[in-house]
């Protein structure tokens, strides 16, 4: 059996092979955005949650590595395509490749990323293959879904704690909850332990995400990595601003929709004012408990899955790494 | 057996029923543009060769329906994509998504089309289903190649006739040759025949694509439906004006390169002259010889093809009537 470490080195060598591999084909105008993609690293949290679900069953761990690439691979083709939709200009510390390259770079590349993505999936040699493609396909839908819904929200003005929660379900709880499922479809899995690992995998997403949003406001600039207040200056509409709004006093939200509505102002001044009234309202240990709950919903599913728990033992590190708290 | 018009209306009433369908998902914000794009209508030439081709083989066409339905699917999931980067703005008559919705929408809408194509193709019952998968993966990697050549062309100033040769075989041919292969698939052809069929559309492709450079500048502008001269203005580096540098004397080549070099002309004076400098190297002549060479090799392989001469009737009809010159 694998530690998390080993599989994430195992991850990064593969991706890194076929990385150096497509550099290969031409034109390299479309090839060389798809490498520096590849290689700007990230978690690699995907695939490695594909090859930890794949153990759980099989000890031939390295059949599921095409399916795990497939994956990451998707999971970036969305972040070329995000990063144009949203301007974002900076991703993993290096230029967006919609700047670095050109937009049209962005969207071919990120194209062809997608049907690459593909390539490698069938690739795998499983009598599981065409339930791995279906479960995929219907994935990659839910998540441009929820990057609409997301981009909706921008421009609407209410928006329900349910709705939010549908989002991120979709944007980033599914793609999480396919890795495992894959994981567990090449690794043979029954149907029943499989759609478990794909459940384990929602709570598990939902508490990551939503783990995201509080540090993006109460988390430390070091170990974050981003700047610390994004979501509040750039007004999201974040499951933090909606339990607010929703908990303010009439004072506390004459105050937080005045910040909302204001087009100068000082940014460290309207993060400390917002984070103030947060704070006041107890926004930040409300949504702790409900990241503590989906994360015990996951785990409950964990422990209940018919595995030797020895087995377990990496997925469960894994799991509780994503949700360590960085304040 | 059904004629070339009951295969179209089959394909447009299943579209029709598919892109309704699809409206009652949610955001309406996702898909709308791909209802809008699936109703701007168009040939439904792809859709129609699958069917066409599985005709060849089998009288169960109506299995092959989903597969026919996705190749149209991706088909406009790339003129989405191509509009925004080629900045056209006009698609059918009618403006492009991206300006119709917004580029964001182009963007991901499109990427949806691109992902439901799969779905659509999934839904085959086949035990070719794995090939068709691939075949369609290679496909649209091909095709992405292909509009990649393409724009590199534009700011190119050299482009040789094997390079734009390439160029059109993989943003055009390829994916009739895989709508013909993946009928052929369908139909339970063996391996010759579908590699047969693949070929013959390869050839049919490559004939379709320069009869439609013929077309843009010696076409009917009535017949032809865009305006005649459009390549011509936007100095696009098609086979006649790589056939016309490469044929011209010294003379004729100072002038169109004259021409090529004026950011400020009238119009028709520029499609006048440069017209006119086709005609005395014998440019269409020489096109059309290559037209006529690649259809009759597309013609000799249907020929040899071991199916009934009446099976093939519709397909040599449709070939026919794509390659018809509207002059």
């Amino acid at each position: 059996m694998y530690s998390v470490d080993q599989f994430q080195k195992l991850v990064e060598k593969e991706i890194a092979k076929r990385s150096d591999e497509l550099l290969k084909h031409s034109p390299a105008e479309l090839y060389e955005p798809i490498h520096y993609s590849l290689e700007m690293g990230g978690k690699r949290l995907r695939p490695v949650l594909v090859l930890l679900a794949c153990n759980l069953f099989s000890d031939d761990v390295e059949q599921a590595l095409p399916a795990a690439v497939a994956i990451e691979v998707f999971h970036n083709f969305t972040l070329l395509h995000d990063d144009i939709m949203d301007k974002a200009a900076v991703r993993r510390n290096r230029a967006a490749v919609h700047l670095k390259f050109s937009e049209n770079s962005a969207i071919l590349s990120g194209d062809a990323m997608a049907f690459q993505s593909y390539k490698y999936l069938v690739e795998t040699r499983s009598p599981r293959l065409i339930d791995a493609i279906s479960l995929f396909t219907q994935t990659a839908i839910e998540v441009c879904e929820g990057q609409q819904f997301d981009m909706d929200f921008e421009t609407r003005l209410e928006v329900s704690a349910e709705e939010y929660l549908k989002m991120i379900r979709l944007k980033t709880a599914v793609l999480l909850a396919a890795s495992l499922k894959t994981g567990a479809l090449l690794g043979n899995a029954d149907e029943e332990a499989s759609n478990d690992l794909y459940e384990f995998g929602i709570q598990l997403g939902l508490a990551f995400q939503l783990q995201d949003d509080l540090l993006d406001t109460f988390g430390d600039q070091d170990t974050f990595g981003k700047k610390i207040g994004g979501d509040i200056l750039s007004n999201k509409k974040t499951y933090l601003l909606i339990k607010a709004l929703e908990n303010a006093s009439q004072e506390q939200k004459t105050a937080l929709l005045q910040w909302l509505g204001k087009t100068e102002f000082d940014p460290n001044q309207k993060i400390l004012a917002i984070t103030g009234i947060y704070k006041e309202i107890g926004v930040k240990e409300l949504v702790e408990k409900l990241v503590d709950s989906y994360f015990g919903q996951a785990m409950n599913i964990l422990d209940k899955l018919k595995v030797g728990d020895d087995r377990k033992k990496p997925l469960r590190e894994l799991a509780t790494k994503m949700l360590t708290r960085k304040k």
